[in-house]
């Protein structure tokens, strides 16, 4: 808790505090008071870089001076490159030949170097080993990092601290680490408070390594919330089997909807990935009303990064 | 001045006092700090709802019982929907047939009862005419109406309550109401606070209106910014003439631009007519950089109020 408490205060010069919206419609359509916490109005327009921060924050000067690498379909490689040049560390970064341009475009403006690779989580990894080789960088994974993971609970832990009595928080499920971090800051912050992940039925791992008890992997990725194509990791998927309550899965058309819903009504934009947890909370509380009745409901808004060139509606 | 402040508190209980945002990257792009006061985020999604408010708010009980009747492409309709709701008032809403979807539907879901017109300033004038004329209802013009024009010049009220030393307001023009009462606020509350408009070429009826000294008319209306076609008017032309520092034009495609910019930085949806406001910052300080440099600038987002169907990029 205390250490939770300390990496908050670490990371909190380099992150906005970003604000908490709520939508009159929207309460209405649920019958309850949800609170969006709104990271896409975060630096590089994701949570992603309070875990990117806190990692570089706690490398060795040694480690600093090599610079650090990751691979990432797009918003932790932006995070990554932007939390590097703030902290003046150099940043390598191994992204999928098919990642958005708008994601490319915002690593190179951050100052991040980009190594393209074939779009396989084999390939992404082997590309970055190669370069730990060749550069003695440290290799930070964008989600199976226990700082990293700790970086992402930040946005519950802020969440919760201005509203102390919500029941559940709602958030998407990718690789792990925000709904790790998010179920460890409601586990200590909360107050008997819920975790539940959003996630789509095309990459439903997350989903199915709840039911098996080990990780599973996706084998299709047809899904338009490109952040959440990834899989759980050794480091993740414990916090998430001990505290998350479930994980609910989204149809294509529900997550194209929910988006479609909030840049209608709350005039924010919101990437596929967070329109994930939006449609789950709807579908939730269609299915189970009486969970959700007049209670207060956290949803983190994970990022804001949208390729207007590819739009779904 | 005091008319003013007994507007707002009028209107207060109606209204969003809406937040005012920045961005770093768009700071560092001008060379000043740009303070967005987000109408966007109003009720009904734009600033209109102020001015409908304080119009319906100023009618005697007499008047409000027969209700209310205005013409608008959009923007007023919804507001004077919702507005007249709120108090408890029947709101007739003339539009144009080739109103945008999303614009109808709000008015209808605000209560409003929508008559169809031609798309031509006669042709809804005589509609609201015959309406005025069955029912007893009062007529509210959307931006020739004194009362109108105060509540709409709430807005730049709050921006200068929250950033005294703005040293110019940008506002968008279309039927001159939002001009005129952010030109009459910046005179009362603002320290030596210019108002600069921003208007479309394709529609320059205020740039021309300015240089002749009389309303001029339009021509075309073939721009994207689907809020500002209207023409200026008696009650508000004179204030502008008095109060406007000068209104700089843009090009269809800087304002497509310019809401590209706001949407992928800002991550917060604004409609095609308030990046004209944008545009024209963009373009002024391009110009004559040394009005700008290290200045605290402030802008009125108008409205967010878009047709996700049919979006320009």
């Amino acid at each position: 808790m205390q250490d939770f408490l300390d990496c908050h205060e670490r990371i909190r010069p380099y992150i906005h505090n970003t604000p908490v919206l709520t939508s009159r419609s929207i309460n209405a359509k649920i019958g309850a008071e949800v609170f969006f916490k709104c990271e896409n109005f975060q630096r590089a327009g994701a949570y992603k870089i309070r875990g990117a921060t806190n990692a570089i924050l706690k490398l060795t000067d040694a480690q600093r001076k090599n610079g650090v690498v990751t691979h990432s379909s797009g918003n932790f490689a932006q995070a990554l490159s932007l939390a590097a040049r703030s902290i003046g560390v150099p940043a390598h970064i191994v992204m999928p030949l098919s990642a958005p341009e708008v994601k490319k475009t915002g690593v190179l403006e951050y100052g991040g170097k980009i190594y393209g690779c074939q779009p396989t989580i084999k390939a992404r990894q082997e590309t970055a080993d190669k370069i730990t080789k060749e550069t003695g960088a440290t290799f930070l994974h964008p989600s199976n990092n226990k700082d990293v993971i700790m970086g992402q609970g930040t946005a519950a832990l802020e969440l919760l601290d201005e509203q102390r009595d919500l029941s559940v928080i709602f958030s998407p499920v990718g690789g792990g680490g925000l709904i790790a971090g998010s179920a460890l800051a409601a586990h200590h912050f909360g107050q008997n408070c819920a975790v539940i992940g959003g996630e789509p039925f095309a990459v439903d791992d997350a989903y199915r390594s709840l039911k098996s008890g080990k990780i599973e992997g996706n084998v299709t990725t047809n899904t338009i919330a490109d952040g959440l194509k990834t899989t759980l990791g050794d480091n993740n998927f414990p916090i998430i089997k001990e505290y998350v309550k479930k994980i609910v899965r989204v149809t294509e058309g529900e997550i194209v909807s929910a988006m479609r819903l909030v840049w209608e009504r709350m005039k924010i934009i919101i990437e596929p990935s967070s329109a994930v947890a939006v449609a789950a909370l709807l579908r939730d509380a269609l299915e189970n009303p009486n969970d959700y009745k007049n209670k207060k409901i956290g949803l983190i808004v994970s990022g804001g990064n949208v390729d207007l060139e590819n739009l779904s509606f």
